[in-house]
């Protein structure tokens, strides 16, 4: 079994009905914009959280078990030591708090990935602080809401593509376009080409130490993209190609060698 | 000063005029098609031929001087040693008659390229010979006629992209689409999205030996894209960036070393 | 089954026995010196020739299944359509008499490759023409015969690493050296140190198409590389990465998209 | 004039005179060890601290002027935000005392970097936190003291490369060897063989926003490398290559943009 963790930030779809102790630090606009979507996302997600919805999509996959569903305001955000040793593959979704994930956590998440997790970032997770770490770069981007998407495979023969046509239409999705600042991908997957003309490298693996870092685009929170059967396919190739249990090291350290 | 030769097949500009050899393995209908074209070639190309273009543009920089045009119906295509010897760059602009040129011919090209001659493959020369020996893959895509584009970079920093937009915008252009079978780029630095839908790698470096290869989308027969400033400054950045003139090898062999 | 072809040059195995038709281009003294070497590779390899001691090593494997061995001399190098259309994965061992393969049966080669079929490029066949043809560069490189060799794994969770130590020392191996005139890998999994100084990428992956390629450095004619289990381990492993059946196109062309 | 800092730890070289606030968690031999290194390192940089060398070498080039040398001990180690603006290239050298260096300043590294400050990572600081936080690996490596090492260009077109040989000898360098876990290189241009038999990459370019990260393997404090005439030579190209000012950002953050 490969075994998942997932982390959903989960507060967009709370912020109707409490308020956060981080929040403090937004514009009230801001919040009242973002509180008025929550019902959105919960029609968009069948009345559940993002978290359930990416659940039960992985464990689709008869080989997946989800063993930890991790979210912001946990202790350690849900992801301890104890955790992230149980996890082969994690799926991170997150968009409006990416600060307020504490340094140690993101660089525990990083230490994981050195060592052979699997993890993979999702949509609006392009700026979260662990894949940064693990990138290097700012991973900003051009972003509007509000278009449609065509998703181009220029990599037929790639794992993660298994099984999905060389086009995929998404009729909602958020419009991600370049430059996205991210180092060059060791394998470009999908390049999405949106309504408004933009286009976007939308699936990009890069290798870090024992473990692999998939970055996919699709996944706006209002909208049905985790419920188109390409996309949820694609995850799931995802799921599988991270997962590398064998390789997991216990540590990474300089190893001195004599004569 | 940095030379240059330009190699434009030279057919569809005269397909209205005379019949040339190599077509009588082509089908009528497309000969009628592609002659009617000329005209519009031609106003396009303010009454000259695309070869005419491509040097008054390289031109523009007092650093480039063209020393030879080059066509299918000269001896040797017009690419004898003793002219790619005298050549920095060559850029190579081609479409209806890839066939023609024998193999000799593109292996000499292929040759030059390895021991550091530069060359820029434009537009429908993506299937031309000496790219294909180069690149060693297909160079097929997707295709049609009459789309916009916008043309972004994905690599801002790169001297091809120096000077130019993060978006340009065509108003014509074929649409050229994903899969397109190249090997991986060493530089992928302009990525097209078309008013179809469909998404290209548009400008993209590849090393081969002592040389460089640059292929870049735009430049429709019977569209105004080289004239367009923008367009423009990436050929002429490309020229500059490909020349390297300082590592031309006389021979690539093999060197047995003694103990 | 993985269906695989071997093809092996074979001539400096029967040097010492009889004259081809193609050496008459050659020196003498060259002859003699190939000549007089062809008991030693028959000592390396137990008796028999190259294509037997690989035949057996990949057979180790139970999912794969030699289907045909082709040498220089059969018409068409025995690898005629039938026989690409019937191989997973052609391994190709050659030496001497690279310019003896016609181009013709080289870009057959490369075009199944490009179509889906893998290639492994086996020590002195750097220099054949199917890979020449597929990776667009000289490939030529700085050699020495009678050196040792370290083999370094710089790609630890690559797949055709798998079960191999960081490092494989071989007692006898030639000095092949940088510069060796070949693309960026895709995949540079192999570095190898030689007991005179020299460095070479030892293990390269190229993506070509539908197919992928893979070059390794082991295995001078008279040497026992190929009988030590962890380059035995190397080889099996490169099979099963390379085969990749699911994916064979039946032709590569443009594809023509109405609006 | 190209703007440099360089950045020395600058412990080593006082280890012999004086008690450093951070050493008490280190153990007392490993001081002792070290300290009495201190005369060593004086003798190969000629009386002089290893940033006094690096500063003549690089000001060698007409058209460098270090602005600032930092150490360790200065407040915010010497790398405050007016001495980031002020710089073109940044120079590392540091080994004893990585975790010295506060996250803050190190993420700060970082974000210059990826707005188009060039760095250059010298010998053991390959694993220093402004490195790891730009290339999200652990940087760990094999390593021994007292070998001599060949260094291989295997990017001969490469600027960084320019004017040097395809191999320099190194009569006295520390091994450094694979598996250096290191994202897969933008460009590879070194490649060292050690007299113990180890292969290492030793020199790396990744290209990280508008930045350029090279990181260079000769440097051990007690030997002589960064003397020899190929070495400076490198360094100073390395300079050059990594100078970027005209593509310095002022901030990067995500670009909203309308329909």
């Amino acid at each position: 079994m490969i075994r998942v963790t997932i982390f959903n930030e989960y507060v967009q779809e709370q912020l109707n009905k409490r308020v956060f102790p981080f929040q403090e630090k937004w514009n009230e606009e801001g919040i009242r914009h973002m509180a008025a979507r929550a019902d959105e996302i919960a029609a968009a997600h069948e009345g559940k959280a993002i978290h359930d919805t990416l659940k039960a999509l992985v464990e689709e996959d008869s080989e997946v078990e989800v063993r930890h569903i991790a979210n912001l305001e946990m202790p350690e955000c849900g992801l301890t030591e104890e955790v992230l040793e149980d996890t082969d593959v994690l799926l991170w979704w997150s968009h409006i708090a990416q600060e307020a994930v504490p340094d140690e956590v993101a660089m525990r998440v990083r230490d994981h990935v050195q060592r052979g997790m699997g993890a993979m970032f999702l949509h609006s997770a392009h700026m979260c602080k662990p894949m940064q770490f693990l990138l290097g770069t700012s991973c900003t981007l051009r972003w509007r809401e509000g278009d449609s998407e065509h998703l181009w495979c220029c990599n037929p023969t790639h794992p993660i593509a298994k099984g999905v046509p060389v086009c995929i239409w998404l009729e909602q999705e958020e419009m991600y376009g370049e430059f996205f600042d991210i180092p060059k991908p060791d394998e470009l997957i999908f390049i999405g080409g949106f309504s408004g003309g933009e286009v976007f490298r939308s699936g990009c693996v890069w290798n870090r130490g024992y473990g692999k870092v998939f970055y996919f685009q699709p996944g706006h929170e209002t909208y049905r993209s985790y419920f188109q059967p390409d996309i949820r396919r694609i995850i799931q190739n995802g799921v599988r190609y991270l997962a590398n249990p064998e390789h997991r090291q216990e540590k990474l350290e300089c190893i001195w060698v004599k004569e």
